[in-house]
């Protein structure tokens, strides 16, 4: 089987989106709620209060999101859900009122896509709320209920609120807030099928799906492809997988998954010592423990291995999401291992992934300090606004950096030097983590060009070529990063 | 002001229909549920569960109600809830799934216009259910929920499932399961007004309105009737008010009342001593004590001078609901009283109601058992249902018994008779409730007919003319009615 993945996703950079946060409309709209008391949008988040952020918020900041030169977005949940994260899904068929319901998606939807950006929605299927109307039925009626067989429930009563009392049903990580499907009936497969496909034949471009290794009915994920591809053949299919998802990328079920195994090391070459513990060991990645260049390098050598090219092109590649500390908190505040972790995002195979708010500093620690507000342009870091801006230009700018082949040419202390080549496009990535200038020379006899052109940073570049041979030597000042081209 | 209701409901039978009772549908059709465990249809019914009547297969029996001569329905409510009766409603948008679904009303909607049959649905909006999104989000969310001013919270937590604990919140008749709206929040009743709107739109011709004497806001049903009226001047709004209604049928609220105060009286006079006191006596009506024919004329004669004539031939009669036990029962089995209280429903102003399944026969005591499954064709009735296809094809026939004036012309023992006069069509209608035989005779001078011809029952008619003078001599077998007109 030839593995086929969305061509657009290839040359995506997102932006991951946590819909109550990230802008209050300021124009007049038809709301449901006119006098909302939210809460304090500069305020630090609390795990139960909503900050009234919504879909027209996000439409009047297409603009904004454009200019950083975005082409796609991934939002967190925005069906109806009594969570401000939204996860515990309340109806699959309603974006939330709150954040003004399926005729404002539609409208930015529309918008997004006449901007040639592309929309992904985050898709909890491996469970529903309390209050989702199917369980809400079992709660009321108990065994009377014909929705019994749509869960895993295991006796009765049900106590889906008083914790006094045995749950009596399967919840997903054994929180009875979050009824796990019983995805083995039939029934409730074709239901989840015909959500992904109403919202693909809505228009969305794709589907974010939340903790897929959960399910494990057989053909179920397979099933969801062929379904989802069968409407649009250019929907993106992504996984959030955290480890080795060499299972779910055969290229029968995900285009990718969310590229912890990215992060992970990343965090930990660039951040290295700096990295706060208490930020990162409870959770299912490892920025840890500080790595150097040659580790980093045999990390990301063999991540590139472990999937079929195809599919690391439609890896979504990311630092953080609302699901980790924020990269500026993880690293104590250094803006540099920022910079150049964003740098090593930027110039990797498969689509970047911008969690909201990092582009102009946002610090956050583990949830739900990492879904503050969006901060006001008064707040925002000027310096770290730019290099994302500039560095997701120079994606956009040489396709090499989105498709071509990804070369360790040097790997040694602090400093990390690789090509990307496309054809005859070939662009040379340096990365000194260090605290000290570091000097890399290498034989680099494979490339056909001899870039010199600084396109990004300030290392210094010279070659020297003596018949066959011809050699590179960077010069890269503390704690930078260096893109170079040919000029 | 001029009172104006709909023309339509003048002239329409209506047709009561509990969906979960009515009929299963047979044919293949797109449905969640593939293989649900209905409980047994003809089992008696239970509080929580579900039998699996379902839109379709009210299409399906189109052509059975069509022939009764069925010209409206009145569904008790259709959408999304948790409990078989549907009043605990979880999304007013949504009809509910186990019914079909939005599609599977359109289609009934469509197929039920297409035979000129009317379509009036319930609309429960003094309070909705703890498992209704907005309720839902109170719940797990607390004073952080932006919902909380929706509903009436008196303290935290509050407890919808808890019963050791206070609701802290008003829930209708003290039902936990029912958080009562906070009407005096514009948004709440703009919420509510758009709901009315939004199905008057998709194509309902009415609302039968649950409870409205609850909702106590200022000027809410005015707008509501304005709001409806807006959209189509012709739909129906008829209220749930069992007592005297002249508060809202002042022309600028309800078109008319679900009119239980026709029915006590009506039932207390057919059915006499034979009414079972404990299927009525803890219900907001009054079929007790029994009536003599003065008696019961008093009370029709006091009920038609209480609200202005244009409502009165828009008011909901009935004598029986999902809401009061069926008439048979009440009645102890005797068929007799069903017929003659049929015969005097059929033949008052106003909209006759038919609540499914009387018309075969179909016993219920008070609920749920007045909820059964309408039974299958062997064991119907048919004497009955002869008796209601007759009656109901009379009033179709004669406008008189529509929209002509209503004269008692005898009230003596057991033997009433009255007139219904339309220009110069007149009918007259002679009920015996005593057991033996029944002798009227009446001075009709004001008559301008001299109606001789039996055109239901068995009643001798003589006329004697002297003169000025015309008599009427009624011959009234026991336990019967007649219904005469012009041969």
């Amino acid at each position: 089987m030839e593995i086929q993945t969305p061509d657009w996703v290839k040359h995506a950079v997102f932006y991951q989106i946590f819909p109550d946060r990230f802008a209050r409309s300021k124009q007049p709209r038809k709301r449901l709620l006119q006098n909302a008391a939210w809460e304090d949008w500069e305020a630090m988040p609390t795990l139960q209060g909503y900050k009234g952020g919504d879909l027209w918020g996000i439409l009047e900041q297409l603009d904004y999101i454009q200019d950083l030169g975005i082409n796609a977005i991934y939002f967190t949940p925005i069906f109806q859900s009594a969570s401000n994260h939204r996860y515990h899904t309340h109806d699959y068929y309603q974006v939330d009122p709150m954040l003004g319901g399926n005729p404002a998606f539609k409208e930015l939807l529309d918008a997004a896509h006449a901007r040639n950006i592309k929309v992904v929605l985050d898709g909890v299927f491996n469970h529903s709320s309390r209050g989702f109307f199917f369980f809400h039925d079992v709660l009321e009626n108990g065994p009377h209920s014909p929705w019994v067989d749509w869960f895993k429930i295991e006796d009765w009563p049900v106590s889906p609120y008083n914790g006094e009392f045995p749950a009596n049903y399967v919840g997903w990580d054994g929180n009875r807030a979050l009824p796990v499907f019983n995805h083995d009936n039939p029934e409730v497969r074709e239901y989840i099928m015909e959500i992904a496909e109403y919202w693909v034949k809505f228009g969305i471009d794709g589907w974010r799906l939340d903790v897929p290794f959960e399910i494990k009915t057989p053909g179920f994920w397979q099933e969801f492809r062929q379904r989802v591809k069968a409407i649009n053949p250019d929907a993106y299919i992504v996984g959030e997988v955290w480890g080795d998802s060499r299972q779910w990328l055969d290229g029968t079920q995900f285009d990718g998954v969310m590229n912890y195994l990215f992060a992970g090391p990343t965090i930990g070459f660039t951040a290295g010592d700096r990295v706060v513990m208490e930020q990162v060991q409870s959770r299912d990645y490892k920025p840890y423990p500080p790595l150097f260049a040659a580790e980093y390098a045999e990390k990301i050598e063999r991540l590139l291995k472990l999937y079929p090219w195809e599919i690391q092109l439609t890896q979504l590649n990311l630092l953080a999401s609302h699901d980790t500390a924020r990269l500026l908190t993880i690293a104590g505040g250094d803006k540099a291992s920022g910079e150049l972790a964003t740098l090593l995002l930027l110039t990797f195979p498969g689509a970047s992934s911008i969690y909201y708010g990092d582009e102009v500093g946002l610090p956050g620690a583990i949830d739900p300090d990492s879904r503050r507000g969006f901060p006001l342009e008064a707040n925002w870091d000027r310096e770290i606004f730019q290099t994302h801006r500039e560095l997701i230009a120079i994606r956009h700018a040489y396709p090499c950096l989105r498709t071509g082949d990804y070369k360790v040419l040097y790997a040694q202390g602090a400093l990390y030097i690789f090509a990307r080549v496309l054809a005859t496009e070939e662009l040379i990535v340096a990365v000194n983590v260090g605290t000290a200038e570091a000097k890399g020379n290498v034989d680099i006899t494979s490339l056909n060009t001899q870039p010199n052109k600084l396109l990004y940073g300030a290392a210094e570049v010279e070659w020297s070529v003596e018949g066959e041979s011809r050699n590179l030597t960077l010069t890269v000042p503390p704690r930078s990063g260096s893109i170079i081209g040919v000029g």
